[in-house]
């Protein structure tokens, strides 16, 4: 998407070279990284400079690629594979995406597959580009059908960044966003900060503000007084994990959201690539277990200083110590769809078995 | 109540001099301040030093008797409350303080009225800590309730500060804690950070630490999680204003809150000074008035850096405007109980007007 005038992807080749955003500078400086070693694919993952499950998956890809130009042997490719694993060990994609790399790398000559590496890591990005295209466009029959109706601005609400930063492009949550307003749809979004990692306030913000898009940033608290007053017309969120019956799994706060829209009549809609769902997982409250992050996160908040230092300052007593839950489960009752790239899925175990039954596992 | 070994109000009398805590330094650094002038005490209103409802209104009538000092004259006593009313207008105990000072004052003879102004402040003081004494014992009850059901420690989870820096002792919400506290029931606290203004990581945790008492801070996102799993016992907050049917305006956030203990069966308690009950409201949602602050509330994070200086940092971008509603209004139906000096009322207006029979108003 747009960073002002220029269009980006979130990683991309310029002159034979991979290169990436160092997100963790965002949104106080847009810094371009080029990545010309495997160890440098692999700090780009551990340190957050890419981050988002698709983003990973397509930064790992290029990771391999970049690690057989040095060393294309069989060993080159175990030590690719085991350097990356180890950089984001629960990331779902990124072993995914290493696995593909392994499996169709392998049979190809050692000479061959620097360059046909390169060509798959390109084909993963892309076909993430696609999925975040399509449910872009499914999402963007939900607006259009609220603008027709409301008439002025739709106003959606959004939390943390499912944007086109987590993705290659496009983001999944804001994937309808980027459509509605690609067809001259008025739109207005709510950017909730996002407490305690901003990524709400550092990311999407920055997103907005790059595509020419209008929006506020709000706290978390704001959204459910927003909607009390009719100043929310949807939610969008994106999701880390879906069950098999629409449990979604996504940042911590995701759930109050979803309360203050049920409780207020406001459609509640969830953007998923499909492989988010977890078809073995029924009940995402009693069976997924959330990440207990440092509570140093909550401690602490980065930001700017006036002389443009981006530092970090502690908010609370130093006796005071923080627990800081990850993410959160809203059940599927309070989902009003699952906006997936087939098209969009009643959240219930029926409904995803319909659009998905190649897909759907027995228990 | 506690700072480490010592007791203090919020507000206190030694040497004859009129002490104060300096609010706006908590939790880095413990500043007391002496109120010399009618100036500094309008100055300790309006910068914030002090702030909480029932503590403006003990500093207002300090105030007034420290001006009474300097000039008892009639026009002496007419310029104090022009110069205190100025510095929150919309604050109503603010305004009672002062009538009630002008009412008590105007028939004292200008040589008795230095003495009679600070006897009368102290009984201000005096009654606001009462009324909140007895908001502890009857939350106490509830407490009691659950700890002898439950076994081992009761978890609490509060909003914002509505403790004992918010009144000259005890607070509101906090009074049952403190008073289950020192009667030797096992508590946890889990304290919101409350966004934009970190009332939770700044006051709340602090005044739990000085007390000794058991708490963790968390992002404001994340007490749904929590509920979700069993790890909130009860919830108590404040109120800026209490409608007559029961309806809740307290910070903004507040609301979510009460929806997450709604959806899990978590008791949801608001303790209260019956002041705040304004008679001539029903519906809180359509008829109170949010007031809109700056959106530099939410821009900008205060906090201390590594090297101990106290500062503000931008989390968002430049381009990116904020909306900040500072408060929200909680439906009665999500209220489980009131807890006022008389005893906890439903919250309902039938609740309400049988237990205030002598305030409640026709409409």
């Amino acid at each position: 998407m747009k960073v002002g005038t220029d269009h980006y992807r979130s990683i991309w080749l310029e002159g034979g070279a991979v290169r990436i955003i160092d997100q963790t500078r965002l949104p106080h400086e847009f810094v371009v990284v080029t990545l010309d070693t495997l160890e440098q694919a692999a700090t780009s993952i551990r340190d957050m400079w890419v981050r988002g499950a698709p983003l990973i998956g397509a930064t790992a890809a290029y990771g391999v690629a970049i690690a057989m130009r040095a060393d294309a042997s069989d060993a080159g490719l175990a030590r690719a594979h085991d350097v990356l694993i180890e950089t984001r060990p629960t990331a779902v994609n990124l072993r995914w995406a290493l696995e593909e790399m392994a499996a169709f790398l392998g049979p190809v000559a050692p000479e061959d597959r620097a360059a046909a590496a390169m060509e798959r890591a390109g084909q993963i990005a892309d076909e993430d580009v696609a999925i975040n295209a399509a449910i872009g466009e499914h999402g963007l029959t939900v607006i259009r059908q609220i603008a027709a109706r409301k008439g002025g601005p739709v106003n959606i609400l959004t939390h943390c960044n499912a944007g086109w930063l987590a993705t290659v492009d496009w983001g999944t949550a804001t994937a309808p966003i980027y459509k509605a307003h690609q067809a001259g749809i008025p739109l207005h979004v709510w950017v909730d900060e996002t407490r305690p990692r901003n990524q709400g306030a550092h990311l999407t913000a920055w997103e907005m503000a790059g595509n020419g898009i209008s929006h506020r940033l709000i706290v978390d608290n704001a959204g459910g007084h927003l909607m009390q007053h009719g100043q929310v017309d949807m939610v969008i969120v994106g999701t880390d994990r879906t069950t098999a019956r629409g449990d979604v799994c996504n940042k911590i706060g995701t759930y109050l959201k979803a309360l203050a829209a049920h409780d207020n009549g406001v459609p509640f809609y969830v953007a998923l690539p499909s492989p988010t769902i977890d078809w073995r997982v029924q009940d995402g409250v009693r069976e997924i277990p959330i990440e207990e992050r440092s509570g140093d996160e909550v401690s602490f908040v980065q930001g700017k200083l006036t002389d443009g230092t981006v530092t970090r300052l502690r908010i609370s007593p130093e006796a005071t110590l923080a627990t800081n839950p990850a993410f959160d489960v809203t059940p599927a009752r309070l989902v009003t769809g699952l906006i997936t790239e087939r098209g969009i899925a009643p959240a219930t175990a029926a409904g995803l078995a319909a659009m998905f039954p190649d897909r759907v596992v027995g228990r």
